[in-house]
């Protein structure tokens, strides 16, 4: 598939086949954060891959838009250095790039994903062991999707602004 | 080019063959942007392309490693809502995601690109007659290298750390 057919195609899916992942397809997945170009190289994260379907349904409990958790076939939990103090906004600019190399190479393998923003701090530092200076906002969920029509559904009108609405040239 | 090769053979280029985007390629990387998926769908973003090239090195001042603006190609100006409020997480990690798509559309049509960080939000704010309540922390340079074979160059050993020390499974 080449990059903009995933950059174009790639959908959120929420609901997923009840198989694991190949693991092969998991650490292309992990590989494909894990090479993500960051802000003076810092590769500031750690991704924490959880398979266990009991520890999946507890983390589907951080937030309140994180349902699809549970039934994924593997999660990432993306962890950083606290995004709260004056670096924030560079660790979650450098976080969201790792995680969109993550979702296109997963779409590449069929395997759709969804991202949980977490609400519930302090239950995913628990759920996941983190020490006390390290922050988990963000979790993927991954899996084969239940209706794999969605791998090849065509895009939906309205989902995004058109490029008049979301470009200027020279300025605002 | 497939995805994960984007993904895992893209580099920052600094340095630019003196000659202006195909207007299609440009429109490309804008869409690549566009498409990208965001909390909510609430694509929280503008994007303003620079092409003029007295303006380009104007905004290689907004910060310490911008000067790479000064010869790129194209300029893609990130704007959003204030990042500095309780939403600023969301919007940065949003704008990361949009970021990626668009670094790895243009490195698949052979256009290399770097990001820089804005420093003086003032100055960016002037230069692109940004409204108040508007904000760019970051600007991506845009340009076929001036150096073709950067496209086509081995990573670099030792450029990001083992998957081994950036993973986890299960628990920290």
């Amino acid at each position: 598939m080449e990059a903009w057919q995933a950059i174009n195609s790639v959908r959120v899916v929420r609901e997923f086949a009840n198989r694991p992942l190949e693991p092969d397809h998991l650490t292309r997945i992990l590989n494909a954060g894990r090479r993500t170009g960051s802000s003076k190289n810092a590769q500031r994260w750690v991704f924490i891959a959880v398979q266990d379907g009991e520890h999946l349904r507890q983390l589907a409990a951080v937030g309140r838009y994180a349902g699809h958790l549970a039934g994924a076939a593997a999660a990432v939990a993306l962890v950083t250095p606290d995004p709260n103090g004056p670096r924030g906004k560079s660790i979650m600019w450098d976080l969201g790039r790792a995680a969109q190399n993550m979702v296109l190479a997963a779409w590449e393998l069929g395997i759709g994903s969804a991202p949980a923003t977490v609400y519930d701090h302090v239950l995913a530092g628990r759920l996941l062991g983190l020490p006390a200076e390290q922050d988990c906002s963000f979790i993927l969920s991954f899996g084969y999707p239940a209706d794999t029509s969605e791998l090849t559904a065509p895009n939906r009108r309205g989902g995004r602004r058109s490029l008049d609405e979301v470009m200027r040239e020279e300025r605002w």
